[in-house]
């Protein structure tokens, strides 16, 4: 019999609230045979004020046994900036190789976009998850004084982005438009620019059958509020990539449906799926969090573990709420009524 | 009596086709006894192809001469990618210190905004122009190898940060609202992100009147989209002013309308204003071009020399233009139709 071993990490602020219901969902969907074992982990804002930790190395060993992480939110005003997300989030992105953050968008009925006209959103962006400049590899001398310099590294290497690259070019083969979209700004920044164009247009060869673009980051953010339609796949890099989907999420519906998987294909490391939103302190506690897009990311997580039929019932239950969605629900109202129809 | 002296970089496609109507509408608002004296510079892809030439030191000597620059697009597809933006275009901005990149957004009357409802859209965003991402500072090794590494470095300085963020300001404090918006990504790119950050905060004491706020690059392009009105100046790095000014333009009326200035307001230098858009072949030669964005540029040139009643005439004619615009007139005609409004 099958069994999945999910680790939980609720976090801070809403974090806690959607990831319950996240798990309700989940455990409503399950086929009886299949054994779900959750564990979950303290961390976060909570966890760094008692004791000054943000992922110690003996719970990244821990969490490396599960099947896969679902995880709510991350950061609270009282903790400095990049203190949880350099510690904790980006440290299991990077120490579990999640090249592909995995980011779809798609405007569901009933859901309010502020774009005039509603236009047909359905694309899916494979934001590189390890590199750019993200990886941390910055500094300052002479801090705080008038002589400062403040660098900041993008790292781009010809193994990272192959990989990433290939699997878009595999996610956009699969679908019925098979359309990419190299996003970059290779007229500013050459190098790196340069190394994911050759990559892009070399490894194209290989799907005769996908049809390719490239656009400018700042082209792109253009088209993804003029004709959102056009856009099938999307590869980016990591920066890009965090930028595009925020807004990407705000034209399809708003950050409240957006969901996340920072996916490690080749299994070595467990996946880890999240909602795009933050931890919204300003509203967590009150039951106006949305938790459709942490129900979302479970669907992400159960196609990632080979559950596609369970992932597609919680889609179409997402789908089937929202066309009737009217009302004020709390957070943990939706979560039941996601629950329900998953269960039928 | 007052003369301006004026080089103009027609430059590529639709380039030349935009600053010729930009000039008739600045000699038509000009009084009698301003001595307007243009010359032109031939530098772009033509220019490139038959020479191998973006910007002899020579010209850049020349150019440095004149009071001011007026610059049409820059742009082939038949030049590889980064030539000319990086020999030409970013070498202007760098060489003649453009540290405040300026660009105005305003939904004009009876322009179409992708948004659902019209917002209130009335921002400047001042882009750092000079540091960044944008220095040139990368390199590759092994490069076209599948063992490439391929870096990016943007190099920040609170010389550079100090002037910018000051000059944001002045500019918050000289209008109505008086707000100030720090954009940039501190949680992630924690030195730059704590520079930009610890000065922003530090000037601000000299404002007292300037109410200030704090943006993610990520969570900034989300109200651009859900709550543009939210934002009266913004102030951030040229990576992310670069990709938060083509999506104000897209939300404001299109990249036809969106004007902007490479300021260096020391005045040691040229300033330089061109329309956000690039070059667009693919219209080039057929009339379609709207020459708006070019002329508005020409307002903001004017307001920096000083002229102020006949930037605000020129911008005044833009929106009674736009206010009556039903048709679809020839870049020509359009360019006619302002000349003659200002002139009145
Ligand atoms: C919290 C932050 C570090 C993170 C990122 O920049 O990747 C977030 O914005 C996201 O998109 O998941
Ligand atoms: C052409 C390019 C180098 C330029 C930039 O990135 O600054 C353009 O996009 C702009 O915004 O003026």
């Amino acid at each position: 019999s099958r069994s999945i071993s999910l680790a939980v990490i609720p976090g801070d602020g809403i974090g806690k609230e959607v990831v319950a219901q996240g798990l309700k969902v989940l455990s409503a969907v399950l086929p009886q045979d299949v054994k779900l074992e959750t564990k979950q982990y303290d961390l976060g804002a909570q966890r760094w004020h008692a004791t000054g930790e943000t992922l110690p190395d003996a719970e990244l060993e821990q969490l490396k046994e599960h099947d896969a992480i679902l995880l709510g939110a991350i950061g609270d005003p009282s903790v400095p900036s990049g203190v949880l997300e350099r510690g904790l989030l980006l440290k299991l992105r990077f120490a579990f190789d999640h090249y592909v953050n995995l980011r779809p968008s798609k405007l569901f009925p009933n859901t309010e976009s502020p774009l005039a006209g509603r236009p047909d959103i359905d694309f899916v962006v494979v934001r590189e998850g390890t590199e750019g400049p993200y990886v941390g590899n910055g500094g300052s001398i002479r801090t705080g004084t008038p002589a400062e310099v403040a660098n900041e590294v993008s790292v781009n290497t010809a193994y990272g982005v192959e990989r990433v690259v290939r699997d878009a070019y595999e996610r956009a083969n699969a679908r019925t438009r098979k359309k990419l979209t190299l996003v970059h700004k290779n007229n500013v920044l050459v190098h790196a620019g340069h190394l994911w164009k050759n990559l892009f247009d070399k490894i194209g060869e290989e799907y005769p059958e996908v049809t390719t673009d490239y656009l400018h980051v700042d082209a792109a953010t253009i088209f993804l509020v003029t004709d959102p339609a056009r856009f099938d796949v999307i590869v980016t890099d990591n920066l890009f990539g965090d930028i595009l989907t925020d807004l990407a999420a705000a034209v399809s519906g708003g950050i409240g449906l957006a969901a996340s998987g920072n996916v490690n294909p080749t299994g070595e490391f467990p996946s880890m799926f999240e909602p795009v939103h933050g931890s919204a302190p300003d509203i967590a506690g009150t039951g106006k969090a949305d938790p459709t897009a942490t129900v979302l990311s479970v669907a992400l997580l159960l196609r990632h573990l080979g559950f596609e039929a369970e992932a597609a019932r919680i889609e179409d239950a997402v789908t089937a709420d929202l066309s009737e969605r009217a009302d004020s629900r709390t957070t943990d109202e939706i979560g039941d009524a996601l629950a329900v129809r998953v269960a039928q």
